[in-house]
């Protein structure tokens, strides 16, 4: 935890209002669990809240995208104007300032060391658990998807769509699927059982090669090249126990594989349940409904369990789908390259991971799925739960993933990225003019005015972890602002939570109870493990503050 | 005109509020001129105005679409449920209501009949100049687009995208831009000099082949069919002739190519004065801001010239991006196959063609892109505003056309499109219980009791046509009031009319004030002409009744 008693120059924290939006709610902790109590109240209370957090970005529809000129991904310009392709060609990222020249950054190298640990070791979260950055990793690389050959481009379909399970596109989905007249079971994703419990298929054959069936998934990202640097049986080792998932970065982890088994199984536990109840569908009803339903499950649980424990207060938010609605910010979404950016939280990551007793280092887990079966689904939901988090911030990425940062940084500048005072001012902070205004920790400060030298010059990617994580909050002030933003226009304008489809025409009178019934991860856990193998507590929360 | 003297029972019209909407505003004439000269006023009720017709609609997002499950073409069925996929794949039309199956359907060529003009000859227009229909033909053609061969597909991208002007996607435009570094000049679109005035090039070489640069193209729709059933010569001649267009339907006639060739011409002129105005700037921007400031004149042209044509009232609407900027209604455009449906306006064209001093037949116009430049774009518009449209309806499509009547009657069925009666239910008109309260001619009334029995067999597409044109509008009431919907809920939502790109940034300031100084076809055909060419009176209006 950071040393609190140090000083911080608040002068430019921003208006009376803005303190008592960011401030009061994460004071008194009775009053708000009694507003909780009244439906009524809490409903209002969290259409205020989120229509507040809406209100700082108000950026829709965006007018500008990375698009290069003529849509050329050979030309390194960004077209900087609006124009009817710009508005239309959606392989590149929209993004909320235009682009700008920062003649005066310092080299990469240099900002790079504002990310490693330091010599007195690394900052431990106050209130996260591993479950966190694991959820946030998971779930974010379903929808936000760099092209790593031109980082001003996306892969996503700019929605929520849950790809990492069930792919990206049809086709992907197809081969996901169960055949259900061979299985005589309608709906399903394919699966297997390993110990009695359901998991992906694997995506290799024995000899090393793709499964036919799975030549349309994307493998997993970089993963070869990973390959190359190890010895032949250890490359072998991780090779065959890396599913067939939709995502191309669901077998990053054990952590992300083990998200991704646990919405395979819902997904197939609801088509089952689908089933029964509904003997004249066909394999196609089936499999859409029980996703549609698995989908709306997972972006309650992002509401509900996600964003209420990043938020920085004692409320927490319901996924209220009459919120979005008719509101004027319910527009069409476009991924933002500086929404992409400002979830590099590797800093969260710790070093060592604890699973069963056992520590593992960051190269003992990288792209090693077969850990996950190894503690079973339940084993592992556990131990994300139990482990501490680190805290997100400058000074405490853990080495393995410094790359990463250093990534995060060339993508910043290949896009242009106008600086963190201008982001500020765009979210509506007043600009800082001493470097004392961004951090009370003296080596951030002094670090910082040494690379940039004007507070002017410090980069978007740079300012957002500079500044300290809120009280209750994971995140600092300016990222939470802008995340908080682009989270529930991308959630709540959703497709299947708009009015029309939000019913159970759509998910039937039981998924509707499933999805009201259903309001945390804990609970998707226990319902497709074993008897017995139930986990204690599943929880994003260390220490039980909120 | 039709004979007003008939009587029709009136007691399934609607309620009083329908009766003031409806009616109240296609008198006084006086009353609604002042209206119009109060600013504050003209701008509050055309934002009530529109409210009130898009509340009649009030159906995004839509859940449902012509999707075949599995998105598999050649399953003739319609999913007919709402799912991830069927809201996300959008090569399928979206639909109001369900398919339904409609067990009672005459045969087609029964069903065709009805549209057959009657021995006593056809009825004309009360206020409708040909170049109403010439204009809804041609703006509707660049995106309403079926799929000839699965009229449950659309080739749309679902906005208004000016594609016969601009192509499809971003290699169409690109073959159709003049080349900057060779020419010299910025921003153009490619055309040739015909008796000193600007048109498109010729699509075809003079072996009859599509020039190469053109191979991107679509070639006009159905065009080689027909070539077929012409002697050699002739097939010739009309192939030379043909220009090289972005939609494959803007050949279709020379009334449309017409259209086609004016909005031509005044993409190059804006992008000449661009050129002017800002020497810094490259082809590229010069190109994709005078797209954006056409596609604008062209939406403001659609609500104030032609949308207040049709609206059965004196007050004309104003293009006012504001009314959609917050409204609830804003949300993501998706084609609807009942709005492509309901604009088979066949009846309103004529079966004779008067152009200067000439009268050609139907089968002389087809394809006869030829007849543009030689009648030149001044004389062809002057002659589609001097010449009287036929009246919208049944019993008046020319003979020419019913095949059409037909094709539309066979994508209906294949749609599996609910009722007359559903459909008046969904956009709030009462249910007709009596043939009687449909149409005021007993050769209408009793032609639909034969061939349907029951008013609730009546097909959509036929009952659109057997009401009556509304006073002072050209259409009828249903077919009014879904189209009214539609039309402004897709024209007010386009990207270029959004609070954050409606501005100087985007158009540049002589590009706003160029929007904000047209406000008819006549404006924009006057400079496009030579001096000494410009037409005596450009207009929609037959008879000057509004």
């Amino acid at each position: 935890m950071r040393d609190t008693s140090r000083d911080r120059d608040t002068t430019r924290d921003g208006s009376l209002k803005d303190w008592l939006i960011d401030t009061l709610p994460a004071h008194g902790r009775m009053f708000w669990r009694l507003v909780m109590t009244i439906p009524l109240l809490r409903k209002r209370m969290n259409r205020f809240m989120i229509n507040v957090a809406v209100d700082y970005g108000a950026m829709r529809p965006t007018p500008y995208s990375s698009r290069p000129p003529r849509g050329d991904p050979n030309n390194p310009e960004i077209a900087g104007y609006t124009s009817w392709d710009s508005l239309m060609d959606k392989r590149w990222f929209a993004r909320y300032l235009l682009p700008k020249e920062m003649p005066n950054l310092p080299p990469i190298d240099e900002v790079v060391k504002l990310f490693e640990v330091k010599s007195s070791g690394p900052t431990l979260s106050s209130g996260s658990t591993f479950l966190f950055p694991t959820f946030a990793q998971w779930f974010t690389d379903g929808f936000m998807m760099t092209v790593l050959n031109d980082t001003r481009q996306t892969l996503t379909c700019h929605q929520i769509d849950v790809s990492p399970v069930y792919g990206l596109n049809f086709e992907q989905t197809n081969a996901l699927r169960l055949n259900s007249e061979a299985s005589g079971k309608k709906g399903l994703l394919k699966f297997e059982l390993l110990d009695g419990e359901a998991y992906a298929p694997k995506l290799y054959n024995s000899d090393g090669n793709v499964k036919p069936e799975f030549s349309v998934l994307r493998p997993p990202l970089l993963f070869e090249d990973y390959l190359k640097t190890l010895p032949a049986s250890e490359a072998k080792r991780l090779k065959a126990a890396i599913f067939a998932f939709g995502g191309e970065r669901a077998n990053s982890t054990p952590y992300t594989a083990m998200l991704n088994t646990l919405f395979l199984r819902e997904h197939n536990r609801i088509a089952a349940q689908l089933e029964r109840e509904n003997p004249s569908w066909d394999d196609e009803r089936v499999f859409q409904t029980a996703r549609a339903i698995n989908m709306v499950i997972i972006l309650k649980l992002v509401v509900e369990e996600y964003v209420s424990h990043i938020a920085p207060m004692y409320f927490r938010f319901s996924a209220d789908p009459a919120v979005a609605g008719r509101a004027p910010w319910n527009k069409p979404n476009w991924m933002w390259i500086e929404f992409n950016l400002l979830y590099r939280w590797h800093s969260l990551c710790p070093d060592r991971f604890e699973i069963g007793g056992k520590a593992y280092s960051g190269p003992d887990i990288i792209f090693n799925s077969g850990l996950l079966p190894e503690v079973g689904l339940s084993g592992l939901m556990q131990a994300a739960s139990d482990q501490r988090a680190w805290e997100l911030g400058l000074f405490n990425t853990p080495d393995f993933l410094l790359h990463v940062e250093r990534a995060s940084i060339q993508q910043a500048r290949a896009n242009k990225i106008a600086s963190y005072n201008d982001y500020r001012e765009a979210f509506k902070f007043p600009r800082v003019t001493r470097f004392e205004q961004i951090s009370d920790d003296p080596e951030i400060v002094e670090a910082l005015r040494r690379l940039y030298g004007d507070v002017d010059n410090i980069e978007y990617f740079v300012g957002l972890f500079a500044e300290p994580v809120m009280r209750l909050g994971a995140l600092p002030p300016l990222l939470k602002r802008v995340l908080a933003y682009d989270a529930f226009t991308f959630v709540l304008t959703n497709p299947l939570l708009s009015e029309h489809v939000f019913n159970e025409n759509t998910f039937t009178k039981s998924g509707m109870a499933l999805i009201a019934s259903t309001g945390s991860l804990q609970d998707v856990l226990n319902r497709n493990v074993p008897a017995g193998k139930q986990a204690r507590k599943i929880t994003m929360d260390y220490g039980g503050a909120k």
